[in-house]
């Protein structure tokens, strides 16, 4: 029997906050610190490990987050997600996107078909569609190969498969699977549909709308865009679109469209880049046999997900240690940084799918909370960073805990040697280098050389991104998302507040304004 | 004469902590809403205008940070800047980079040679070489032109300059003045270099190596992976490469160089867009007229900075701003959220300027401080932002300041009108909907759907992104930083928080480690 209870109320909450602080220096500093990263670490599905040795925790810790993950029902609430039940209670809907890669739990029916057939299904009819795109079955008017895919959407239809896009690109390229460029059209700013276009050869080009609803204003002006620009090009804009979309929506069953594939409403945008949202764009960009190890990445990452042992459990443990960090020791933002340039996009896609998700003051019956919820994400690739915003993260006057991403490998495999070194291990040096710097710190009588170190970071390790560690590390975020939403008490599967946007930007439009807004518009010029 | 207090010593600080604070909900509501954005703007430099109606002041905070700026001496400790002082106490330098788009003050001689004189004659020197280069006149071994140019640099090196040439290029494509395409390479991760390197043909490239002090070791790690493309071409390296250093560098002479362009010690990494530094490859891609034009911008608003009426000096009153809302209200964050596509990476830029500039626990004298900080800065593109972590700024339980931009017109003019308005218009109208739905909420009775408003944000808006604005905004914020370090009392143009972590990892690379640096070599495979 689930009970749904604010964090607040849990006796094991309260006693996590009675726990004594780790000294993070003296902890991570000498043998201790030693043993500790060979402890501290659990492992994830395809090669990853997760390391939380450089987080501010102990054993005693440790056993307070246990017993609040049992108390709070973790994995009772994770099963109820994937068999179905209406865990988005704003939306009153179920939460199926774990379907989208695996049968974790009882088959669901809803909409009278098994959800987990339904997905297949459309995977496949992706994969079919991509196959015949590939070998020339399906082309242009004139009988040509498509050469460039291009996705049109926003939020979540963009960010998430616009990240596992660039981190799998150059792997794609070296193992001879990069079947066609993507692109991706999202702001409603016309220059970006315009700079896009104009750098792509469209006769060659297919183009996916991917709006669930069928209404999102922005993919739909960009669709416009696109169709003028076939047009002027002399072409029949339903030769080079396709659709994914829910069953309902206007779109399905529209003659304006090769083909549509379809999700539902039971796949949130944020997390749909494993369901048909995801799966067109890069089927068609890698062929569908990268796609399915993607998918197979984040399958067994989820399986990990399952495991009540919390130690063992890496999303689980992860989203604890950030309830932690949040709500015991007080930390707003947490920073992603993942040493690898293919992966410059994910701290982005991370942004949303926390920060919508968990964005949250009110529980899920709708109730105020008096506690803090998500926190601000942020992140940038290192080494980068490390010559960026990284001055503030080691000596500035608020403490950001870190989340770093490191692989042994590179994805193209060239590579030089500068004093004796490749620049492999030159990345993978910093961010051990980082890691010891921020928790440990380093005493100087110059105050401003001065560490204080006490600084948390975890991190995941694994041996190359590729199609199964991006399906992994997707998983993983995924999971941690929703284990502290279950922890926080909220529903981290709607989004209310996208909304008031929406409706005084139409009042914008419709000239409908008062008071600042009608001056905000005439300086706008609208 | 100035004095370098700690702003907790300020007798203006202590008043302003006891201000009423500002009902932002009533404030922008209804007629007085409308009065406040007329009222509370201030006129920038090329027909730019920074509106803080919606931040949380009034007439009395607005007196209480007047008395603020002028106890803390704004002005005086700018002029003390651009006239040649030694700012930068950390490493005993002056601050020079205003005076790479213009004289201030007083003529500043150093090194022997008038300050002034030097960064004309090296924005000269570059524009006679782009020139040349465009012309035809400096070519490859087989004569032929030069069609793209890449910058090799990381940190200020590359966020800036690329921030500034994606802002621009769009413009410069419709404007025939794209000379050459310009690609980044940054990242120590191989793959960066490599699959820059893939993307374009070498024998028509022209590489640009920044390097102040000629020893950065990412920038010469992928030096040598060009260096090594190059070769491999059949081409002589010399041939394809300019160096921009300072004159003391082992780069500045080196036969390895077709040219050297200076910079020097007075030009921080993080400020050296406008020298050489962004000069090189600006001039290159876009021809000196516009890198002129750039620089004009930021020195108009240079101009602005000086204006002692903080009410009419915009960079000033933001920097204020935020100090108000850091240190008396206690917000952490702050997100730059501009409404255009071009600025995709400006909100990356400011991030390294803005936390590697204050992101400091130590006043200029290296004595600790009592008070917090530079914020953490992140941003990303509106409207794209919307469809992310919005939900987070609307109904988080964190308030995150926000600083828009806005532009009235795009860039490429091509739009499309869907539901009776141009895409142009539905993003300004989003930009203008979603300041008054921050500030003003909305009550619901479902909770879930309510909106509580006091949010704040400002807004910056133009007509367009075109050189000379992007100088202005780039100044803006430079002066907006800079005012903000002098009221913290804290040094914003050094940063030894990267040190540590650089002299770890070089002891990573030569195996000289112990502890947990160790064990994490060993997990990364070091």
């Amino acid at each position: 029997m689930i009970s749904w209870n604010n964090m607040d109320t849990l006796a094991s909450f309260q006693e996590l906050m009675k726990t004594e602080r780790v000294n993070l220096v003296e902890a991570m500093t000498g043998e201790n610190g030693a043993e500790r990263v060979k402890k501290y670490s659990i492992p994830m599905a395809e090669g990853l490990v997760y390391n939380y040795a450089a987080k501010q925790v102990d054993d005693t810790v440790l056993a307070g987050l246990v017993k609040l993950a049992e108390e709070a029902q973790l994995t009772d609430k994770f099963q109820a997600v994937y068999n179905g039940e209406v865990i988005n209670t704003g939306e009153k809907r179920r939460v199926l996107h774990h379907m989208t890669r695996g049968q974790l739990g009882e088959n669901v029916v809803a909409d009278g078909v098994d959800k987990r057939s339904f997905y297949v299904e459309q995977q496949q009819k992706i994969a079919d569609f991509a196959n015949k795109v590939h070998a020339g079955q399906i082309t242009n008017a004139a009988g040509e190969k498509f050469t460039t895919v291009v996705q049109i959407g926003i939020g979540g239809s963009d960010l998430g498969p616009r990240a596992i896009y660039l981190a799998l690109e150059n792997w794609a390229r070296i193992h001879n699977t990069l079947k066609m460029e993507a692109k991706f059209i999202s702001n409603v700013d016309p220059d970006d549909a315009a700079a896009v276009l104009n750098s792509i050869d469209v006769a060659h080009s297919l183009f996916i709308l991917v709006s669930k609803s069928g209404t999102t204003l922005e993919t739909l002006t960009n669709e416009s865009f696109v169709k003028d620009a076939l047009k002027k090009a002399g072409l029949d804009a339903s030769n080079h679109m396709v659709a994914v979309t829910s069953e309902t929506s206007p779109l399905a069953k529209s003659d304006d469209y090769l083909a549509a594939f379809f999700m539902d409403d039971y796949i949130g945008g944020r997390y749909s880049s494993s369901s048909a949202v995801g799966g067109a764009v890069l089927s068609l960009a890698f062929g569908p046999e990268v796609f399915a190890q993607f998918l197979d990445g984040a399958a067994a990452e989820d399986k990990l997900s399952l495991n009540k042992d919390v130690l063992n459990n890496p999303a689980m443990l992860d989203a604890l240690i950030g309830v932690y960090e949040r709500n015991v020791l007080g930390y707003l933002c947490t920073a992603v940084l993942p040493y690898s340039q293919a992966l410059s996009r994910f701290p982005a896609h991370l942004q949303q799918l926390d920060m919508e998700s968990n964005g949250k003051s009110v529980n899920r019956f709708g109730e105020p909370i008096n506690y803090e919820t998500g926190p601000v994400i942020f992140g940038e690739p290192g080494t980068n960073g490390q010559h960026s915003f990284y001055q503030l993260l080691h000596q500035g006057t608020s403490i950001v805990p870190l989340q770093f991403i490191g692989f042994k490998n590179n994805q193209i495999g060239t590579d030089v040697v500068i004093q004796d070194s490749t620049s492999q291990q030159k990345l993978c040096a910093n961010v051990a280098a980082q890691i010891v710097a921020f928790a440990c710190g380093k005493s100087d009588e110059n105050r401003n050389k001065n560490f204080e170190g006490g600084r948390p970071s975890s991190i995941i390790i694994g041996d190359q991104v590729n199609p199964k560690t991006v399906g992994a590390l997707l998983s993983h975020f995924e999971n941690k998302v929703m284990f502290q939403g279950f922890v926080w008490n909220v529903n981290s599967f709607d989004q209310e507040g996208v909304q008031l946007g929406k409706v005084l930007a139409k009042r914008v439009l419709a000239h409908d304004t008062d008071g600042a807004l009608k001056v905000y518009s005439d300086l706008l010029n609208i």
